[in-house]
């Protein structure tokens, strides 16, 4: 372990410039403009696995965007890891509020992270997390240290749903066999906790659109007599909430597994700054479900937020219209029990009953995806637990995470294995938004961490 | 008048080759990569009034765009006509919603217009009307049957709020005195219908912004703890107006002036055909104030619509951020005796007190204008009416229109002269919309009735 360690060390520089090769690589896979770049990420990610020392190194063609797959099998009776992440980004926009090129990435001094941090879209979410795997197995491989087998599958559809890697899992069981998922795609719940994520949120995504008349109107001639989508879509968007915050939908919360009054004891225990937080984001106040911290409300509640909505005119200056149509694109982000298409059959039903019948609503779903609490207890737990307590030198916390990554309960569907949530970012990365960026801390414990993983797992 | 009458019957051709040469230049004022195009047009108004042999041709330079004026006095002793009309258009998106280019004019047929319309952006609104009163003056100019004095006034900034064009009247009051202002730049209530627009609805118009936090936020670590800017907004918006329809602005309608029985009785006999006017716009209700019919609605009842709405993720696909801030542009029609700036200071000062305190607001008007009912005696509404009646054959009719033309309240107080507004377009015209189009009918009926108009005020 010296050996690996020591080489990690030396090589930390060459490490950082070839995670800088990636994220110069634009592999936002909503957007169809940037198909190659996707296809070019996949490609270098098979060229890092190749250097690295893996064996049958393969992009596997899928409906969709490629998984690059690749293996260090050193003795089939050792257990197997098997390593997950996705080397596509969310698009980088709006890109005039970005401090530096989203695809050009520098190295930045900030606040809570005065040695540096990596600018750049997908710095942290979630190049600069599998990258860190790519270069641990290296070290291990480098110095005949790795203790069992690994598998790395790493996607290019996490943004926008995951939808080929369920028939990929499913008509590769045999190839992609192991005995825990090692994912680092969450954070820690501060920069000097060692924390593993337990709980992730499902997620529900519909976009709905309202229809007044087939033509943009003249407000003057038909305002207060015909439709106006726009206002109708906000008192159909502002009946979603009721006035303590709670969502309206009729039967929503039915499957809302409650914690226990212990539960939420434990989780108060996770230290929490309220002016920090205001702060760290810069709001007046924060603003939530009543009756719930905002560690509840951002974890193991449900929520409904509107990501986008537009209508109408919005260019310069004033435009008297009342448009055809006004759209929205709203998600839920789910807890266990909810079922996530239930949950979006549910949202369409009620939508559509809040419209008035002078206007059309279409609801179109996109992708979503289960709720899931992970096992605190287990092998792939344990190993995490110590390999990040023995880096950080202190007691690793578990803790839920707002965020969803739907392939976890897929995972456990297809391949019966659990998943260990050994994130290294922190919520002030910033990931979807402008100026998202990683710790170069982060980024070396994640590389310093990853072989104690390995060296416990393997361990009994 | 036989001979200007002929004259106009024989130039038609020449008269639509000369408007389409106007409709073909974007003088879209709203938008500074125009500017040259709108420049270009006053210029080539001066051209034709110089054609039509009127004098003292002048390109008026204002604080924003010209004004281009134009004059024949024929004796100091006679009565003096002014004639108002806007060489600036909407702008013309959503582009891809036009059948043809908003600047290529083509002549269609549609149901109301089997003899063909004139398909541009301004083609009605008001490239179309003012250009009628250029040719009938040229008609009686041409023939020596100009009975009284002529003067033109014709401006670049209608579509952006007149706003150069108080302070030009205020300097040249005595240059532009008159005995009536002529406008056509409103509708008839039906094709076959003489009627003459005896009411406008004033504007209050407001951009609004809610700020959550500084930046884009993922919604799976910060959904349900931080404000979302636009269910914020949505929920404010929905507050606008009650389950009624009522505006619920502290103050709002305090004053308004409600018609009396007798008045709204006599607005009844207007003809309404609600499916018909249904199917014309495609809506499948009409949607409005309680208690009010949609003529009421639409002309003295005050309304409120939200004319755009942004914000957050609103491309392809499902992005799962909250964003910073979210922007709406929302407009008023008012009625007599509302003052837009009272109402928009009341509006601002209502909307700011329905935030949460987890958010910013941010205000900024744009500019308003005011109600105003026309006279319907009077010598110039006297002359209008024969002439409609003259030419369509049947008795002219006075209404209210929904719309605003702020400056007439101005031209009354500055001027101190009674406006006429004898226009010729229809409701579906659509202007502001795509596929705006104005009647060939209307166009010639126009230019034919004019120096009816002309000569009728001149009697006595």
């Amino acid at each position: 372990m010296d050996a690996t360690q020591m080489f990690i060390k030396e090589n930390q520089q060459r490490f950082l410039d070839e995670l800088f090769q990636i994220l110069k690589i634009p592999s936002i896979s909503a957007d169809p403009a940037y198909t190659q770049d996707v296809l070019d990420m996949a490609e270098l990610n098979a060229k890092f696995l190749k250097n690295a020392g893996l064996d049958n190194v393969e992009v596997c063609e899928t409906e969709g965007y490629p998984v690059v797959y690749a293996e260090k099998i050193i003795d089939e009776k050792l257990p197997t890891v098997l390593i997950y992440g996705h080397y596509d980004v969310q698009p980088p926009d709006p890109l005039d509020k970005w401090d530096s090129g989203p695809f050009e990435p520098v190295i930045k001094k900030t606040e809570i992270h005065p040695e540096g941090a990596i600018f750049a879209r997908g710095a942290a979410d979630d190049k600069g997390q599998y990258f860190m795997h790519i270069k641990a197995v290296e070290a291990m491989i480098a110095n005949n240290q790795l203790p069992c087998n690994v598998k790395f599958m790493i996607e290019g559809e996490e943004e926008v749903g995951s939808e080929s890697l369920g028939g990929f899992v499913k008509k590769n069981k045999e190839k992609l066999k192991n005995d825990v998922i090692l994912i680092s795609d969450t954070s820690l719940v501060a920069k000097d906790i060692p924390s593993l994520c337990t709980g992730l949120r499902g997620l529900s995504y519909v976009e709905v659109s309202v229809k007044g008349a087939d033509m943009d109107l003249h407000s003057g001639i038909y305002g207060g007599a015909a439709p106006n989508p726009i206002n109708v879509l906000c008192q159909m968007i502002a009946k979603l909430h009721d006035e303590n915050g709670k969502i309206t939908i009729p039967g929503f919360y039915d499957n809302v597994i409650e914690l226990s009054t212990n539960e939420r004891a434990e989780m108060a225990k996770v230290p929490f700054d309220l002016d920090a937080y205001k702060n760290s984001i810069g709001i007046k106040n924060i603003h939530g479900e009543k009756g719930y911290s905002t560690n509840e409300r951002n974890s193991i509640r449900p929520t409904l937020d509107v990501n986008g909505i537009w209508g109408g005119y919005t260019g310069e200056g004033a435009k008297t219209v009342i448009p055809s149509v006004a759209h929205a694109k709203i998600s839920m982000r789910l807890v266990p029990d909810q079922n996530p298409e239930k949950i979006t059959e549910m949202f369409m039903d009620y939508f559509k009953s809040l419209a008035p019948d002078s206007v059309e609503v279409s609801c179109k779903p996109h992708h979503g995806g289960l709720p899931y609490v992970l096992p605190s207890d287990g092998k792939g737990y344990e190993a995490a637990k110590k390999a990040l307590s023995h880096t950080f030198g202190k007691e690793t916390i578990p803790f839920r995470s707002g965020g969803s990554i739907p392939i976890v309960a897929l995972f456990e569907q297809e391949l019966g294995s659990k998943s260990v949530l050994m994130g290294f970012g922190l919520d002030s990365d910033v990931i979807h938004s402008p100026n998202e960026n990683y710790g170069l801390f982060n980024f070396y414990k994640g590389i310093e961490t990853i072989p104690y993983f390995f060296e416990y797992f393997a361990q009994d």
